[in-house]
């Protein structure tokens, strides 16, 4: 229905392939692997990122092990499974699709099974059923934001929220290539998302290939060019969304949503309703923070600074419900009040 | 009375001599050139940048060209002065301290004199004075502003308003300077300030060389250091001040005065009354946009995305005088109704 001209993250039959974020936009090297560390390796070094994309990843590496495992023991396969849950749940604290992929995995894994092909056939098909339904959700995602977008628009994105943080079409980004494939002529402003530049890196790239017209901005441009009047609307995605509508995404998410009220310009989030974290409070949330040489360093590479300085490194922020307008599902469009709201959702 | 550790810009009898802001933190590379056009592109491309700082060397460049010049008539030499005041003032469009010390050369320029030795020494006495001036006001917005700052503050600043963006002390690290002598103990949070990372390079050099606690931060990260209680303060310089309040100042200034006000903080701007412009309306202010490679690149050097990718690269950006707690000048603290109060300090 929808062309689909990115994988980011694809089941070869025993492994899993993917393509290595760190390295766009100026290579596109795809890796290949099926070892749970080297996977999980992948995931914290960034090489695969984006909530959806980092769950799918994850399911697929329990997959991989167990499917490549040389055993005829039932038990011995489950334990093997379970370690692998165990090491990839430990790989990024923040993500919530992570933790509810293993999930799906481990009650697969703990389910009875009469021999170890059936079991390898469970996991790797449970892992396939969490990517196929990552994919239809973002174009549903796709499909239901779109609504809101009127011919004409800016919108302004942050980070990548796009193919190449989900098994496919994005989550922000399904809004606006729905939105482009129906023939609303918008442009998307894309801020560079300092330290790892995945706006500058990944959703320009991303952006290019599909054609949409995208200009590139620092973060610090964000209230500017509201001023200026050049955004009307704001749609980002989300690592973890609270039960009460806090939201979890990119560091950054947070003052753009501050200067999107200001401004009265609607500020949207999209994310698929496994990124829903209805047990956590905001308090109890684990903000990763990462290795100081990501702001001290460009591209982990080029030092813009003295080398001992001390940095501050969160890698996500929290942008409470006041100043969300409504957070795009699979489901539907949620808005205030959000605690009601979002536990309708889930009936 | 207060150590001067860094004098980014000095005359030296017969030329000026700069330290290259474009090459630190890494390496600190002293200028010196008695040739206004190396001068002018020397501001141009940042060598020299801070709105003082660019004021003093425009006055300084002016004064080099009359002062070296081969000619026994004043009205050769006074044409000569008026060609390189018109050519400084075309270097850069914001800053208002440029206009202002490029006029007060001009009146000098103007005046009758009996011979061009009469000229040479008015026009560099003027220069020497605007230095000695801002040295003087820089100290004193320090010894103002500092009993704002109270015991264990936590600051944050954006860009460089220090000792690299004046002759010599800072507006904004001025007051930090000033408070940390009289043994109050402060920290700073500098945010890196993208697309030309004053704030990683140029203030967080600067403070470690006078020993003051510094953490350094994306710019995007503004908001969740708000959000978790670590700034108290925010100080900034501008580049204009208008009648009304409005502050001129790098991108990134406004966003940070958005979510300064969410959080109740105090949002002070520093800068001494040459960078008051009483006769432009909001609206009227060029606000420069610099080369897009900027954007595209870091240091110059290396490309974080697609080379031909669209970018919008205003270098500065306007806050309203509803979001700004309070300006800090030589003469005292202007605070609203700001038409009035800033009225009152031109009496």
């Amino acid at each position: 229905m929808y062309p689909i001209k990115i994988r980011a993250i694809e089941w070869t039959g025993k492994s899993v392939r993917w393509l290595n974020t760190n390295l766009l936009p100026h290579q596109e090297v795809y890796e290949e692997s099926s070892d749970y560390e080297r996977i999980a390796r992948a995931i914290e070094t960034m090489e695969i990122r984006g909530a959806p994309a980092i769950g799918v990843a994850a399911a697929f590496a329990v997959a991989a092990a167990v499917a490549n495992a040389n055993t005829s023991s039932v038990e011995e396969l489950r334990l093997l499974g379970l370690r692998a849950v165990e090491r990839l749940g430990k790989t990024r604290p923040t993500a919530y699709n992570l933790f509810w992929a293993l999930d799906r995995i481990k009650r697969v894994l703990q389910r009875e099974y009469i021999g170890v092909d059936d079991l390898k056939k469970a996991v790797v098909e449970e892992a396939l059923k969490i990517y196929n339904e990552d994919v239809e959700t973002n174009i549903r995602i796709g499909e239901i934001g779109e609504k809101l977008i009127e011919d004409g628009d800016t919108i302004l994105t942050h980070c990548n929220a796009g193919a190449l943080a989900t098994s496919a079409f994005g989550t922000a980004l399904a809004v606006i290539r729905v939105a482009w494939y129906k023939g609303k002529k918008i442009k998307v402003i894309a801020t560079e998302t300092r330290p790892v530049l995945q706006g500058a890196r990944l959703t320009v790239w991303e952006l290019k290939k599909e054609g949409i017209p995208v200009t590139l901005i620092t973060d610090n441009m964000v209230g500017y060019v509201m001023y200026k009047k050049m955004v009307n609307k704001v749609i980002v995605g989300a690592d973890r969304v609270l039960g009460d509508g806090h939201v979890i995404n990119k560091i950054g998410t947070y003052t753009i949503a501050i200067a999107a009220k200001r401004h009265g310009i609607p500020f949207y989030v999209a994310a698929p309703t496994s990124t829903f974290d209805l047990r956590s409070r905001v308090e109890d949330v684990k903000i990763e923070e990462r290795n100081p040489d990501e702001v001290r360093k460009v591209l982990n590479k080029v030092y813009i600074t003295l080398e001992d300085v001390d940095v501050f490194n969160p890698s996500f922020d929290i942008t409470p419900p006041d100043l969300v307008t409504g957070i795009i599902t699979e489901k539907g469009v949620v808005t205030q009040p959000y605690e009601e709201n979002i536990r309708k959702l889930f009936l």
